[in-house]
């Protein structure tokens, strides 16, 4: 998921080329993958998706299924996409949510959790709470109606669970902003949410098949299609998927099929690319663009030490490249510590250097931090390297 | 918009050819809008549409649109039709925001409409009221997360608005599920959500462009897309239309490009089929296929006397059409007057002649009373009228 986002009018310049000019400013607030653009323009028509005027014009996908606007093609692909990464358990045990975005699935999974029959009234509204610094977009995504069902509580860390029981913790692993690897703090595991958005080989080590009881994930970051707004939950308990599929459904009587089916091609080639030799291996490539912007940033980084940059893990064995590889984060997460009287670095970064990036206080710390996106296109990430090279 | 689903699972029986055996169940309950697909069939290529996997992946459309998430081609596409069909004020002083479907538009006018600036804490929950029998999802939808900001407060005849003032009044027309032209109790103006899904010249005639400051529209009705899962408001105030976005951006970070592209191909092909002599007119299509149903329902009606019919406003001048046009409401609206005792009419059907249907009670009003919906596949169609006729 990609925080909600504050359009900054007219600050964005980009000449009709899409080359950006040097003066201009660019855009990092956002994980807009268009990385992967590269990738797909290189497998041509393998990835091209055709759909005839008179195809898929119904609400319903398939009537029998708990989730009846599920296509089944899409399911399919996403089966087949998690045996053949290993990330995840996605087997006929577990039921498919799809949803608009993980971020529609998120909020469905705040609504069934908390309208489980079990829960008194006087329960509500449920406290939601995630380890800090936790991505920007829960606490917006929670709170928007203002709900009796739910409310968003802040960190974890520093959460009593004593005092209000039942409560919601969600984990983001690896972790939106920071790209550490989180585990749940209270070692609940019904009312856990694991947000698996960027557990892709690409970003890091596949170590073993995630089996929570609520697993997130989405298009957008696997594959780069955010454009399509698809994402999928894999969900254990049949009516926890089947509440779920009742909040999509309430707020959008379903998802599009035209996204599903788009990304059902998507996907197969994907696959296809690894286990028919098609020759286009997105993980690998995905890998090879991320070690190399990781690096040009970390020389970067030590030339002028003005920021400092977190300790990853180190190096783990990851069972799809069949290799130790190590963590390439989506996203910089950076502390200013140069000589600059800086307490704001986002607005710092904005004013001074035509960089758009997101402040710490966002995500429930201080604004001397910054996330800063990865995964834009090239010209993008030079202007940023480029730039930065500049602080002091 | 149709009903939040209740799936009836099993039921259905629809052999693999699509032919349904006369003994199985037949879904009426739904508006899936299957009586256009055998139009879109006949454009043959002229409505195919086919993306690229490189293409459009980003989250933006237009960074620099206050609906930044709705592509340019679908916004160009919906001022054309609203041009050529003449139903609404669609120019450049009004914003379009675009959804995933117009259920979800609803639900960001509700929120815009009741974050007004101007409003106090104490207002809230604002009452959200509309006309029995009203649209089946709306209450469903205003209350499905217990909201602190709007709440569903029923039939706005019963409703008293110096009791309690803000409040917002959804005014749907041709209405669900009665087809009638409904206009707004109270003539507020801005707090009212006018719900056009069913405004298009194959329902009812086209007797003025509509101008009211929030106006709903779904794909789904109009070319029968509904799959797409998209609807798009034109909304006159910036703020309010500033909100719903926002809205829209909290609930699903936007609308599916893929889906609008589609819908833009669509739609193109619906106005070049008038204005390019393309020779296919989907108006045209719509009116004769309902026109045939009426008819055939009033004959098994009449033949029958179990049932009674609304009394439709008389044919008005269609200023599409070019000549008076009769109102070919989407949903038959019936009220069982049978020599049998029953109380419950969509449970008579569905237990007695397999014949799944909504109950009046889904509207705010008695279980004497079900919607049927005339837009499914002539198959399914003609074991309705086959079945209709069987019953006294």
């Amino acid at each position: 998921m990609v925080a909600p986002i504050v359009p900054v009018e007219g600050l964005v310049v980009t000449a009709s080329n899409g080359i950006r000019s040097h003066d201009s400013v660019i855009n990092l607030d956002h994980g807009d993958p268009m990385i992967y653009e590269k990738f797909w323009k290189e497998t041509g028509d393998v990835s091209s998706f055709k759909i005839q005027g008179w195809e898929n014009m119904s609400y319903f996908s398939d009537r029998s299924n708990l989730c009846w606007f599920l296509h089944h093609e899409f399911a399919s692909q996403i089966r087949r996409i998690h045996r053949l990464v290993g990330n995840a358990f996605a087997d006929e045990n577990c039921h498919i949510v799809v949803g608009n975005g993980s971020t529609q699935l998120f909020q469905a999974a705040l609504y069934a959790l908390s309208t489980h029959p079990s829960l008194a009234e006087t329960c509500r509204p449920i406290p939601v709470v995630s380890v800090v610094p936790h991505y920007s977009g829960y606490p917006a995504a929670t709170d928007v109606l203002q709900s009796a069902l739910y409310k968003w509580a802040g960190d974890a860390n520093s959460f009593d669970p004593h005092a209000t029981d039942p409560f919601i913790e969600v984990i983001c692993s690896p972790n939106n902003p920071d790209g550490l690897l989180n585990n749940s703090v209270f070692k609940q595991i019904t009312n856990n949410i694991h947000d698996l958005a960027y557990y892709w080989p690409q970003y890091t080590p596949i170590t073993n098949a995630a089996d929570y009881n609520i697993m997130l994930f989405t298009v957008s970051k696997c594959t780069g299609h955010a454009g399509s707004r698809l994402g999928w939950a894999l969900v254990k308990d049949k009516d926890v998927a089947s509440r779920m599929v009742q909040f999509v459904e309430l707020g959008t009587i379903g998802v599009s099929k035209d996204s599903q089916l788009r990304a059902a091609t998507i996907l197969r080639a994907v696959a296809d690319g690894y286990e028919e030799g098609g020759g286009y291996k997105l993980f690998h490539f995905g890998r090879k663009v991320m070690t190399e912007r990781w690096d040009r940033l970390r020389q970067v980084l030590m030339a002028n030490g003005a920021f400092s940059l977190l300790e990853y893990p180190p190096p783990a064995y990851c069972g799809f490249m069949r290799e130790k590889t190590s963590h390439l984060p989506a996203f910089a997460w950076l502390k200013y510590e140069g000589n600059l009287d800086i307490e704001d670095t986002a607005n710092f970064l904005r004013t001074k250097h035509n960089m758009l990036t997101r402040s710490g206080k966002h995500f429930g710390t201080d604004s001397k931090y910054v996330r800063i996106s990865l995964l834009e296109r090239e010209e993008t990430f030079n202007i940023f390297i480029d730039r930065m090279s500049s602080i002091f």
